[in-house]
């Protein structure tokens, strides 16, 4: 079924296969285009079903681009929600984006007012462009859901189809997975339950580029052979080239036919398919266009693999990206107006003195347990974004070459957090120290219950990097952005957790987490903060530290004093800023603009060990202040709501004024780290202009 | 491999087949004896597993009870926790329990000094005595692991594997799994990882018995042909009649040769197997031996069934229930020592007035479904436990008879929490209402990071039935009991959740859920506790109310006077006990103690909407009271600590004392529900103690 218009069955367009081919192509072109102009992004996985892509929303199914929410369209859901630059081509290329004005917080953006909407994709990632990192139904028409976190979209899928039944609807579903994402459990969940519902509406395309982040899937996780896999679970499956047009097509025609169980292509594919440098490159997954060979020409040798030089030759490139910056232009500008001010500009390494390295917490991650895995005891685990959080260190101990003892000690586990959970659990049992991690979404929350029955309960030796901790994980949006953590493993016995403040605290943790008895967290973040502490710097498991501002000087960290908070005496600050993690140094940074400024006094405790919180700190710099403030890269009370309840038990409830500085209840969204921090209300500046507030200066 | 003695390799016990059958029959009968000597627990699982249990703890594996951590024993998971008592009387038949010797906190019970480990079973689920609901490894020798939440075991026996492989140990790791279990996810993440690593030292063994609680496997959710699903996840299968003992040591012998890949029995069982009553019958999963027509004799039914009247005569019954009569007796006394006195009795329906009306808040629920039902736009979802929660209304409006139209409307998604919300969230999306609901555990934290990312992200009409709410779910024990959903749920954007305080709000709370867009959760219990609202009190979503008690009555409703906390003049009450939940009839019964042994006023907050909490209503509380106490039964804090927080926000300017009542960051475990109630002190006579104490009265 062609696209047609929903009012009068007429045939908008209908392409013969060259013509798809041939648009298959141009959408490619304009996929490495906006995949250049974010600076990130999935090439591997979107070059793979770009063909499928086409086929479907340019041939397959029926659908009516400027009826989006037609109850008899066919849909698509995105389960492999990385891929979304591909769908954003897609659905700019049927007209759906067309008609939908680029506005940024609900105005026009000047200079922009009359791009169209395949020229709106260069917009991918950008903050309120509505091409989030992963899709959000919400921002963009033509999406059936919201998707990122794999292993979910079948489920949903299902749903949809069983709907179609219920109502007596005529329209197909069909559901886009990876072959990664097969790791997955709830997929075999879904699987099992659409044999088992006998969904014949629904047919399932796995996109089998035979590639994952860690590597092939071969190595990673055996999730061959598939093909049998879905037979045994009731499934028909019909096995194509996933870059044959006239395949593609068939398949979509005899799956749609298959009566009395759900229908699966296994679409075998070649990730990064067309542009050289990044064909069946293990590495090519969640990066954009860029090789060394061709080094800033790499978009231009993508093209030309792609063969669409003509189309889009380079002063039509460069206008093209021009667009993002017209807009990232306005962006900035918006978003420094929303900025609270002050007498001067106190931002990071803005002026000449107060200078601050910047390193990620994450390095501070794996420069620790490259340390710990030279114990024989420690073993460590990989969900399939293993460099990303730091873990491979584990078996590369120097950051380059793999130690062949470690690496038997550390195990691939897939896309698989509730089974890593599991595994390491019985590694603990057996007396080691098991290390797992993924970002915290999936760390913490993919396999809550794992861990609270098996390894909480159990009290095993089960350690956690909570990685991508806080909305700073920047581009890939609010599916990647965890906020909860500090809830879900507070409320859970036998649990530890520390959210350390930066790079060189975060190793410190690390080792903390290690070397105590059961089940402990370590959260930390993605990008480069400001370090703060040093090897004199006091840290101890469960006491907090009081920092104090001590005046300007050539570099930050020598501005502050830092103390255990049960050896401080009280010097008798009028604001107090309980902090924990990345949040440290804004607080720190706020305290530098409260007295610069205001010549108030600030006392900064970093309460980096969040279970067990130490409450004398926190009831000591209550009781001492006359305002308190709570500050968390976290959704807020998570970790202020702790405080909140130290402080009122100490019987000082009525007593503070209090506020929180934190998210506020949403989800997060795709742009750039600090741009979010910033929109957020996660900075120094917000904390400082809380605190004059409340003082009402 | 016999039983050995780790010291010298002699063999201790070899027993023939002919021994081993007699051994299984008698350790059907003590599991029969110490199921009905518990009043609850699960019949049909201990029955079918029974056989292969004693082949394997009595001839096959290689274990020393003396010596339970010897490093080289084989291990056993027990994946499927609810047939704890058949791994109970495995191990006392062993010797593992013999010189253990029986305490209740640490203090020998008299006149049950000398009983032995097989007498000791009939303890079972009583509080204090070991023999847990689900098996808590801390509590007794020999056990791998603390399990019971399903679909976890497999897990952790591959980390236990994949030790052994890296140390060279030869030992094997067996892993007991049910049919319906296979339901789960996580479990085929482990199916696919074992192949992965080519775990030929793990042998699973699915005692298929074709039932699971809902109904036939069949019918709930088709797991057939676990033969070929296993195959193409690269196992070996090896298929046996599970009660016949040649079979199964033959089939252990035969997996434990099993090289380069894992080795998977599928046992085919009979559950209830040996007792006439319980063979092959649905509902015979989680009920101790009683049936209609045996009545009182139906143990002694039981017993004669499975031919050891000889063995138990009714005189040894008699002595061995007396066991757990003589233990009880002696809990009970302490128990009752241990609660705070005051100048009467105060307890439920202990005197001739303030007499309350006892019903389940799960009814509530049912009542609700039942009505909700009738519109075509709600859809339900059943998770295996549908009676249990009283989902199963939802098709049976009457609580008795099927609604054909309604049951289209009901998907049963078996043993798949994850797959639920995903499903319910399709169906949403479709324009639906769609109830999901299970235990707590599982319905808010099995599949957290599916209603985080799949239903509130996209905001989808997804409303969750969050049963078996707190400590007083009872002798299951700590795996089923819920404690940490308000931390859980209270944290996500776009939630909505009500604790209601007893079974008419429990209605009221879920039609209301079901009004509000977006996901919503109505969070209650599984024991009767007392209906203190009438259709008269006020209900309002998001509001919170203020419950005065005015003096003693006939009945305890009548006592109290309820408004909306909004219309609330205060009266100058001293202290203010802000709860949700059942917890709401103890801060009641609390303000009756004080007012009649002190004298003193109280304002109860029932602030049944815990997101959005009622923040004016907390404010002004904390503001009029001098002493505010917090009470929840869930983990101390997830509650509380967002009561602080408003406090604490709000700058009352004054001085408020206040403290927590709650579970105290401690797991559940098994007793009857009052029992527990009272020794984790979550009674009315730990607030009043509580209050008396911040009052220094």
């Amino acid at each position: 079924m062609p696209i047609v218009d929903s009012q009068t069955g007429e045939v908008r367009v209908d392409y013969s296969v060259e013509e798809l081919e041939a648009k298959a192509q141009e959408m490619r072109a304009w996929n490495m285009i906006s995949l250049t102009a974010a600076g990130s992004g999935h090439t591997g996985g979107t070059l793979s079903i770009m063909d499928i892509t086409a086929a479907l929303y340019l041939k397959h199914i029926r659908h009516d681009p400027q009826n989006p929410q037609w109850p008899d369209r066919d849909r698509v859901f995105w389960s492999s929600g990385h891929k979304a630059p591909a769908l954003y081509v897609a659905l700019a290329a049927t007209g759906y984006i067309d008609d939908r004005p680029l506005t940024f917080h609900d105005e026009p953006v000047p200079g922009l007012e009359d791009i169209s909407g395949l020229e709106q994709t260069v917009l991918l990632r950008r903050l309120g462009s509505g091409f989030e990192g992963h899709p959000n139904r919400f921002k963009l028409p033509g999406l059936e859901f919201s998707s990122g976190s794999l292993g979910q979209g079948l489920g949903v899928a299902i749903g949809s189809a069983m709907d179609a039944k219920l109502r007596g609807r005529d329209y197909n579903v069909y559901c886009l997975m990876g072959d990664g994402e097969q790791d997955e459990g709830s997929v075999w969940e879904g699987v099992m339950c659409a044999a088992h519902y006998e969904l014949d509406n629904l047919v399932g395309i796995i996109d089998v580029n035979r590639l994952q982040i860690d590597g092939p899937t071969e190595e990673i996780m055996k999730v061959q052979p598939l093909r049998q896999k879905y037979e045994a679970f009731g499934w028909e499956v019909i096995e194509i080239d996933g870059h044959d047009m006239t395949e593609i097509l068939e398949a979509l025609q005899q799956a749609d036919a298959v009566t009395g169980c759900p229908a699966l292509i296994l679409a075998h594919t070649i990730k990064g398919k067309c542009v050289d440098f990044a064909e069946d490159v293990v590495g090519y997954h969640g990066v954009p266009p860029k090789d060394g060979r061709y080094g800033e020409e790499s978009l231009e040798r993508a093209l030309e693999c792609i063969g669409a030089c003509e189309q889009f030759p380079p002063e039509r490139v460069d206008d093209l990206l021009a667009i993002a910056e017209t807009y990232q232009a306005y962006v900035d500008q918006r978003v420094a107006e929303s900025m609270p001010k002050f007498s001067q500009d106190y931002w990071w390494n803005h002026g000449d003195t107060m200078q601050a390295e910047m390193d990620a917490t994450r390095n501070g991650f794996g420069h620790a347990i490259a340390e710990l895995s030279a114990d024989e005891k420690v073993v460590a685990h990989g969900a399939d974004i293993t460099d990303s959080i730091r873990m491979d260190y584990f078996y590369k101990p120097d950051g380059k070459n793999e130690d062949p003892e470690r690496k038997k000690r550390f195990f691939s586990m897939g896309i698989a957090e509730a089974n890593m959970a599991l595994v390491a659990s019985g590694l603990a049992k057996e007396g080691r120290i098991a290390f797992i991690g993924s970002y915290g979404v999936f760390a913490t929350g993919r396999n809550w219950d794992q861990l609270r029955t098996t390894v909480g309960y159990n009290d095993f030796n089960v350690k956690i990097a909570d990685a991508h901790g806080g909305i700073s994980v920047g581009p890939d949006g609010a599916t990647h952005q965890a906020l909860e953590e500090i809830s879900l493993i507070t409320c859970l016995p036998n649990f530890k957790m520390i959210v350390p403040c930066d790079a060189l605290e975060t190793a410190r943790a690390t080792k903390a987490i290690a070397a105590i008895q059961g089940p402990a967290v370590v959260r930390y973040a993605r990008e480069a903060t400001s370090v703060v502490t040093s090897e004199e710097t006091p840290f101890e498991f469960g006491l907090a530290n009081v920092i104090r501002y001590r005046g300007e000087q050539e570099r930050f960290i020598d501005a502050f004093e830092t103390t255990l908070a049960c050896d401080y005496q009280s010097e008798g600050e009028v604001i107090a800023i309980i902090a924990c993690g990345p949040m440290v140094p804004e607080a720190m940074r706020a305290a530098w603009i409260l007295k610069e400024d205001y010549g108030i006094e600030t006392r900064v405790v970093n309460a980096h060990t969040v279970k067990p919180l130490d409450a004398e700190a926190i009831a000591s710099a209550a009781r001492d202040a006359e305002v308190v403030i709570t500050v968390e890269e976290h959704q807020v009370g998570g970790f202020g709501n702790l405080v909140a309840g130290v402080i009122c038990k100490a019987g000082l409830g009525g007593d503070v004024k209090l506020d929180m500085v934190g998210v506020e209840d949403r989800y997060g969204e795709s742009g750039q780290s600090w741009e979010l921090m910033k929109v957020f209300g996660l900075t120094a500046e917000h904390i400082a202009d809380k605190a004059r507030k409340l003082l009402e200066l």
